[in-house]
């Protein structure tokens, strides 16, 4: 009995660990539906959502069906607890991957992304996969050291949401409404994405070690 | 033991509905901070934010303590876990009443909505109240009747949201560069504390019935 309910625990980190893949796939492609106004990605970005969704429910009866049966105290329950809140939180990435893919349809064939911001979005969408690899890396090996750095990775992307931000109010900004809408929304999904994995992270430090972040960070 | 506990799942719905209560006030004073440039309702909005986070921060952890002590099951491990996912929408209806007012804030001693835009956005503002009181009302009372209906008056808000782009897009727009990001935010952010009050109505839904809203739609 034991056995199938470690092996259950296990799975539910194996599923965390899908998610930050799929997650990763998922705004990678959004960047690159974005910034190419490519119509595939874009597409393929919104129905592979369906995987990510899916994953967040199955934990979310995975978790159920373990704290019914079992009586987990504890470490244990703290690992359901918060597996359940990183399922959230990454199928959540997942919606700002949609929402960012969304962006490109509708201005599809043109670009949502004015050629002198592409490397700024570029830089965005890069930093937004660093983070969400590092997420699973952290959640996959328990590992509270490395999920204390995301917070200052995360400090990347708000900087580079404030660049574009800056571009747009830059009086040289020559481009439209439209534009000036689709960047704007696009910068804080982003943002959005990498916050996200931030809550991933912390929630793993508060997983292995009971404490919260701002508290385990003063001991470390 | 058995009281205690049961006072205990008791304080838990009290605090839900404590949170809807303090939600309602927020989005409702970021709609002054909005449309009267007011920075003292913003500062107050922003500052009264940390009594929805540390009431989500005790409905966590009186949630754990709750599965730790008890081995609850079935009906009460539901109502437990709903708790969980209808604090963490509550809690950040907050943060997009906060950041709505940052935007009134940002913008002050200007109006961020330009004043033929002022009833579509006091609109929008008194849906998010409606949807929050009911959510309110709906928890209160384990009301999964009335909690099918927060989808339908979500939909206000969709096209209250569809009404406010139209205007920024249409050719008449005469507006800069910062009033269209405000008004695009500040857009998506009453749209997403709709989507949340609709999240806890659903939740509140499988609390009671123990079906997903849709299913339980489509038996009733």
């Amino acid at each position: 009995m034991r056995d199938t309910y470690h092996e259950d625990l296990d799975a539910l980190t194996a599923r965390l660990v899908e998610m930050t893949r799929l997650a990763r796939h998922a705004i990678a492609r959004a960047t690159t539906a974005l910034l190419d106004a490519d119509l595939t990605a874009a597409q393929e970005v919104i129905s592979e959502d369906e995987a990510l969704n899916r994953l967040d429910e199955e934990i979310g009866k995975s978790a159920f069906d373990l704290m019914a049966r079992q009586q987990p105290v504890a470490q244990d329950l703290r690992t359901i607890i918060t597996s359940l809140h990183m399922a959230g939180d990454l199928e959540r990435m997942g919606d700002h991957a949609v929402h960012i893919a969304k962006i490109a349809r509708r201005r599809h064939p043109d670009s949502a992304i004015p050629a002198e911001l592409r490397s700024i979005v570029l830089e965005m969408g890069h930093q937004a996969e660093l983070l969400v690899i590092k997420a699973g890396e952290v959640v996959s090996n328990r590992d509270a050291e490395t999920a204390l750095e995301l917070d200052e990775d995360d400090d990347r992307m708000d900087r580079l949401r404030r660049k574009l931000l800056k571009r747009i109010l830059d009086p040289g900004w020559s481009h439209g409404v439209e534009a000036t809408m689709d960047v704007t929304l696009a910068g804080r999904f982003y943002e959005r994405f990498g916050d996200h994995a931030v809550h991933v992270a912390d929630n793993l430090v508060y997983m292995v070690t009971g404490e919260k972040r701002k508290d385990y960070e003063q001991e470390a």
